[in-house]
């Protein structure tokens, strides 16, 4: 598979890449973005995918986290694939900033239009991790997934139903029961159809009502003056499924912060510290 | 003088803002950010000033450099101005992006139709510090300055023409001799006229040569693989016109790194630790 390099940066000793290549998943030409960390130079390195939000792009967490010095210094690679297909176009999928393009909601979409093209749940699980182990010197068995809002159940739900291929989890302000708020409804309803039953697969708080596990457990981060954090996020419901299962989950709540990014980078040294623990240098 | 709060972010346990107010050298508004740190709670607080390079505004380093963290933890404030007038308009002042809006240069303009309104040395010098001492819980006695490309620039002139406003200055890949280069020979030529003898008060190598000097020392850092290194920066006249006239500089070459946000974010703790050395706590 060949991967496009679009820019190269040198960032805290490693190297920043904006690349493309051609998802057989997607059908068409994705976007990612990869920091390596100096480590990198002398063997393989974890690596740690991070999933957007609604808008964001593969640039947004290396742009405005401030990700970079902790994940040098850590020895961690991070990986940020786009939020959706752009490649591939739809009638309307511009037409709202929560759905279509920007705004994949890393679902495979059973549904036509879309189920062509709008399969993020494979490509961030699948087809992404085994072509950055492929051509990155990233050690494939020390994989971890996080992400922010609608990214942030990504990585739940990616995490959940892949143990093996995750081993870390966590998430900033994660959409975290989306069978429940109007984000969700209006994407699985799209995306997936109207019957709810398959919706299930991708909603965290299901899965960890059916069963599903992180052994390593769980960080979450969710700021108390989020705008979304009444109507979308539901991180209370979450609680609650994981102490009703057992599932290890730490669960900050952080008064004043809210959905941004600023939110984000003050809290995003703790989330690699998390997953280096797990992972391993 | 009025300020309008436009946006407010919690962040590191202090706050960003973004600003405006009428400016009275700008004659229109003008845009600023600050972040204060918590220290500000229990008192006033030392102020750095960044002054952002061609294209930027007052959010790109709070943004992009991830300098936030250290900030907080050194407890000084962070100031960034925008980099032109916006509000009023001028033929062609959108025509090139080394040249008017976003290019103020941080001069204050003698030639027409510019004198008016890019009055930006007084801005950041005088009108903006004085604001930001009596609106905010700053230290006006603890004031440094730096900057990146065309702002590196701007803060090695501010602080060399004005050590007792700012007692600690440093800079990214700095325009360091701007009467030999082609933004600078632009910018000056349009906003100071032809006459060269002029141009001199605003090109810190001809300033450090003409006898001023920053007491602390400077920082500079730089890129070597830098695109615009050949053309247009020139750290090597300001070095040894430092050398020649006894200014303490410690210019530093980076191997590998361009002229971008990755190369500023990778340094900017060093230089945040290098005011705070000065200003103290």
């Amino acid at each position: 598979m060949a991967v496009t390099v679009r820019g190269r940066h040198r960032a805290f000793g490693g190297q920043v890449q904006y690349l493309a290549h051609a998802s057989a998943e997607i059908g068409g030409e994705m976007r990612f973005a990869v920091y390596m960390p100096p480590a990198a130079e002398r063997g393989p390195v974890p690596a740690l995918f991070y999933l957007a939000g609604l808008t964001c792009t593969e640039e947004t967490v290396i742009i405005k986290a401030g990700a970079l010095r902790r994940a040098a210094e850590a020895g961690i690679a991070l990986v940020a694939p786009d939020t959706s297909p752009r490649d591939r176009r739809f009638p309307g999928d511009d037409a709202a900033w929560d759905f279509g393009q920007g705004a994949g909601f890393y679902v495979d979409a059973t549904a036509e239009p879309w189920r062509d093209a709008y399969r993020m749940y494979s490509y961030v699980t699948r087809e992404l991790p085994e072509l950055v182990a492929q051509e990155f010197p990233v050690d494939g068995a020390r994989l971890g997934v996080f992400g922010h809002s609608m990214g942030g159940h990504g990585a739940l739900v990616a995490g959940l139903r892949n143990p093996d291929r995750f081993r870390s989890v966590s998430a900033f302000a994660p959409i975290a029961a989306p069978m429940h708020c109007p984000w969700g409804e209006k994407a699985f309803g799209n995306y997936l159809g109207p019957d709810r039953a398959g919706w299930a697969a991708y909603d965290a708080t299901a899965l960890v009502s059916a069963g599903s596990r992180v052994a390593s457990g769980i960080l979450v981060d969710q700021g108390l003056d989020d705008q979304f954090l009444a109507t979308q996020l539901h991180p209370d419901r979450f609680e609650a499924a994981c102490r009703q299962a057992g599932q290890k989950l730490t669960l900050r709540r952080h008064a004043g912060y809210d959905h941004g990014y600023f939110f984000i980078s003050t809290f995003i040294d703790d989330h690699i510290d998390h997953h280096a623990a797990v992972l391993g240098r």
